[in-house]
């Protein structure tokens, strides 16, 4: 019992984030400095999340971690990178001193245990709500109140943008230890209360090339995204901020087109040439650019990240109608129940002059599944311990 | 018979040309100037070629066009240019007096029919040999002797290029009128004889989004286009020009395959996004990157125009067996007899250990058909009056 009571857990949860102005290149492979700034959407975690439990007991003999049951490799440097932040802080915090009569001693060795509820490495960005949840989950463990972005961010680039809700800028900085690369928020959750993101999946196979090894090739390689980050993304970053900040969906949704058409082309412009869009990404970009040009107007906009999914915008009023497009489009191949999962859409009916002005010949199986959610919030502290993933002895739940 | 006797025709033939240094946008729609200079090869006419016959003659009431045995409007304007500026060059060479003892004077209506001996609109720019053929084949009749890039270029871009064998330059110049954007040879088709090229036929669709509405939207929408034509492609035409000239066979091939990525990447960039590559372009795309990563050398170049289909470089001693393997990843339909059009191929045997260096999942009628073929020279008179497409009389001759 003894054992079990000097155990001290930490449960936390934290989002994904969609980037609409897309992080591509690092400036500094080490501390992951980007070429440009970025800013995205951060889904509800009510749909998508990771859960990290942290342990920390005298009587574990090291560092240990398990990633969706499986014990990982603690020794990765970036995971490295984080514990000795977190830890740094830690000790700042209580004057720089090592407290020995303080039962959670910064140099007792922590457990961590962290699952995803969505496929890991299928283009929904799983290591920034990982990270984003590893660097909160040790910082409540250690009590830390700092600024959190800069140490996820050295986790995952875009990890540091999961550490708040709502509307969230990366901003690059200037400095060369990375002190001033920061994420900040431009509107919380709240902002935008008709937004709606859908997730379309369109294959949950891993990605061929991971996005860490593209964007260094794209570096090395490609001069459009130089181009691009010096000189298109400042002023898009401004636009998009400004669209937000308005909720001028038009603007918001042209700009979150262009820009995810623009990372692709400069993963094109990559030697050897790095494609993420296969032929059913491209028929849901021609979809959305037929249901627009039908109305007139920029009803619904698409992103996609180093991945053949695709993420669509829209507002609530259009959802349940443009759900009904996409399935005819892509018909599910059941009964259409686990097709739609997430927040409820209603069955709506298409017009004749709708459907004939979209229609398309069907892609049956093109689509998986869709998920659909809204912006949510940052990283959370979960007070109900039966969620924790580490039993009191800080080992592993048995998934049973 | 004095009718026919009052009939004077001319039958010549001119080449496909592919771009290794793409030509995408216009700083001129009328005049069809470009907004960056580019670079072919010109294929040889023994494999693809248009044959275009046209006659003069007092009988005649009118210009009149037949294209593939189908009559065609003769008011299009860009024909209608081409029409005028030879007609005008000849009156320039006659003093610009119209001399109404000749037969065949100027006023004179003139029949042109022409044929291509490939399928029009696959990509394979029949537009540029059709507009060379018919500028080089209406000089012809008229006696002229001057540059005629200029007037090809007024048909189609790409046809000036056309104009001549080899490896050709069209030289985007500076001048309003456009007097100094021409085509120019940078070394005739004898220049590198082992060079050759393949046409990967991966579809003979007619493509979605034509070449002149294509670039027109990527010049008004894609800032990458701008960037490309006027920071990018200048030093790659000296560094292609170079490579060519010195027969440096990786230089050559790794630029193209660049050149080709970026004006793709480029077309991605416009709003809306144009894709001509499909998912099998890409199969080919890394097919060719697997095989020279196993050389440890460019041995081969993949280049795309406005459509999926592939132009493949090579030397004449890889040929065999490249062709070889890309048979193993688009296994033929049929026993293989009609997959290969054009110059001889030798059936070669793969190791084991290229065979699964460039494996991969194959793709049974991912490719309709191959032609092999290599650089040939510019327009041709033909000298055999028995291939003359329009009878005695200036009428087509029937197709049986």
């Amino acid at each position: 019992m003894s054992a079990e009571k000097s155990v001290k857990t930490v449960t936390c949860t934290a989002p994904v984030n969609i980037a609409v102005i897309k992080y591509w290149g690092k400036r500094d492979e080490e501390l992951i400095l980007p070429i440009n700034s970025s800013l995205s959407v951060t889904l509800h975690q009510d749909q998508l999340k990771t859960t990290t439990t942290a342990a920390i007991s005298r009587n574990f003999k090291e560092d240990r971690i398990w990633l969706n049951g499986v014990e990982d490799n603690i020794n990765h440097s970036r995971l490295q990178s984080c514990l000795r932040e977190v830890r740094r802080l830690a000790r700042k915090r209580r004057g720089g001193e090592e407290d020995e009569t303080t039962p959670w001693s910064m140099s007792q060795k922590v457990h961590i245990a962290s699952v995803n509820n969505f496929p890991t490495a299928a283009g929904l960005a799983s290591s920034a709500a990982g990270y984003a949840c590893l660097v909160y989950t040790l910082s409540k463990l250690f009590g830390v109140e700092s600024e959190l972005s800069a140490i996820a961010r050295q986790g995952s680039g875009s990890a540091c943008r999961s550490m708040y809700g709502g509307f969230v800028q990366w901003v690059m900085g200037q400095r060369a230890d990375g002190k001033d690369s920061l994420a900040k928020q431009v509107e919380d959750e709240m902002h935008w209360p008709d937004l709606r993101i859908l997730i379309l999946v369109v294959s949950a196979e891993r990605k061929h090339i991971g996005s860490t090894a593209g964007m260094q090739t794209s570096v090395e390689t490609s001069p459009l995204l130089k181009y691009r980050a010096e000189s298109v993304v400042p002023a898009r970053m401004e636009e998009m901020t400004e669209a937000i900040r308005q909720r001028d969906f038009e603007r918001f949704a042209q700009l979150t087109m262009k820009d995810s058409n623009q990372f692709h082309a400069t993963c094109l412009d990559t030697f050897p040439p790095i494609f993420y869009l296969n032929d059913i990404s491209k028929r849901i970009i021609n979809l959305v650019h037929r249901y627009n040009d039908y109305y007139g107007q920029t009803k619904v906009a698409y992103t996609f990240d180093a991945g053949p999914n695709a993420v669509i915008f829209t507002l609530e009023p259009v959802m349940n109608e443009f759900v009904e497009v996409v399935k005819g489009c892509f018909p599910p191949e059941s009964n259409g129940g686990p097709f739609l999962k997430g927040l409820p859409v209603s069955p709506t009916d298409l017009s004749d002059e709708l459907r004939s002005a979209v229609e398309t010949e069907p892609t049956p199986r093109g689509l998986q599944y869709i998920i659909v959610t809204k912006p949510g919030p940052g990283p959370q502290l979960s007070e109900d311990s039966s969620i924790h993933l580490l039993g009191p002895d800080g080992e592993p739940k048995s998934s049973a």
